[in-house]
């Protein structure tokens, strides 16, 4: 999907909300565990009670790996299922890969080309040659990990390097890379005032923004520091959203949570 | 497996190698394509001809994922078959995993527990919440890159920050973590210098170190300055070995390419 494309979709549905879909057998409604493809049910049932008010849905392949060979089917089957249904709906592989090129570009062959996410997110420790294999697909994004939500991010991404802080010299070194246009980047919503400095070196890329709700973070102030006249946001919930509630009306519980979000979004994006 | 099992291993066989399962459906003998399960035909053979002169095996996932649900099945027989039939062999699931924490723990359990795999690589940069759920099983491992063997390695991994440089402050940091003693690293071998910095700063530690053949590092050097009276290495050989023949008798050829590695070693070994 274009970058184009996806923006599109935002002003369409008012709304920069990704989803983020981490099936937990013991948290998803146990009767759905007698089903065939438990997981697959589970993430159909948020997809098609959800997709108005999201833009994107993100599996975290972690939630389908603890699951074996069933959960990578299960992932198939939804990235399928998104394609089919909601070509429209831009897909981030939360995979968090990274390794010397020629395995990369196994990586990216495996989530972009044959899988068909949009998108895959990527760890920056080993540099360039790295993630530029994530870079060779057209209309394909890998968005590379610059400040992340949980406590660790301040173990080395704020460390001091040459006047600057290593997440920003992940976010320099990474705008002179091959396809650099097609880089978009995780920053956490629990670090909200980073965005300011952020917005400075790369003032129009878009952001894969996590923390919002059960991490803590707060949309306005995301809003405040990180959006662009092309909003330049994509905001993810995944537990607030997806175990709203553990009954037979979860998908419905889970759509009005979504709901809430968008709107609060629409607001955001009326006041740009 | 304990760290004690692995160095009794060690001098058993009187070799430090990791052979690296890389299969690659573009370079394994044809004849093989035919079978029901190619990549795992290759991978037994391989085992079975080498077993003797290595310790541990590392299969690369994405070679695995790259073939969807019928790579991520090939993974899950290759692992077995090496603990029901080898279990004194050291398995390394070379994943390089690393998010946030109850993601992390996700993928602590596909592949230590659920795939019983006595190790797992783990990328760094989201800091010590990212990686402690590796350290939680015991007689595990987790292997957290440090110095890798790639030519990006040097856009962050060697930047300066706080009067050393960034590895050497992921290993001393890492060392104040839960259940830092079920730690090793990766340091690649095609920066074999750098061995005797570190070696200061975590003196102990097992090394898990790539890049010795085709991507030209030495495995003198490699001793020379990472050796410890344990012996402290587990170097890899991936395409070395795996690909040094694509016919009939590849298995054979590889063979003869691990025995050369494990003499050499076994020359180190002696030289203690």
């Amino acid at each position: 999907m274009t970058t184009q494309d996806l923006i599109a979709q935002i002003r369409k549905k008012k709304s920069f909300l990704c989803i983020g879909l981490d099936p937990d057998l013991e948290k998803i409604p146990t009767y759905l565990l007698s089903e065939d493809d438990p997981i697959f049910s589970f993430n159909k049932a948020i997809i098609d009670a959800t997709h108005q008010f999201a833009v994107a849905y993100k599996p975290n392949t972690a939630f389908y790996e603890a699951c074996g060979r069933k959960g990578w089917k299960a992932l198939s089957r939804t990235i399928d299922y998104l394609n089919s249904n909601y070509p429209e709906i831009f897909t981030i592989a939360d995979a968090k890969r990274g390794d010397i090129g020629n395995t990369s570009s196994m990586y990216a062959k495996a989530f972009l080309h044959e899988m068909g996410f949009d998108s895959i997110t990527v760890a920056p420790y080993m540099g360039k040659d790295s993630v530029e294999p994530f870079l060779q697909f057209r209309d394909k994004h890998a968005i590379l990990l610059a400040l992340t939500s949980n406590e660790g991010a301040f173990d080395f991404q704020t460390l001091e390097t040459g006047g600057t802080q290593l997440y920003k010299k992940v976010l320099e070194v990474s705008r002179t890379w091959e396809n650099a246009e097609r880089l978009m980047y995780v920053v956490g919503a629990t670090k909200a005032e980073f965005l300011a400095e952020i917005r400075k070196i790369i003032p129009e890329s878009f952001l894969l923004v996590p923390g919002v709700g059960a991490q803590g973070g707060s949309l306005e102030e995301v809003c405040k520091y990180g959006m662009t006249k092309d909003i330049g946001l994509l905001v993810n919930s995944s537990r607030g959203i997806i175990y709203a509630s553990e009954t037979s009306n979860f998908a419905e519980i889970a759509a009005a949570k979504a709901e809430v979000l968008q709107r609060e979004m629409a607001v955001q994006i009326a006041n740009i």
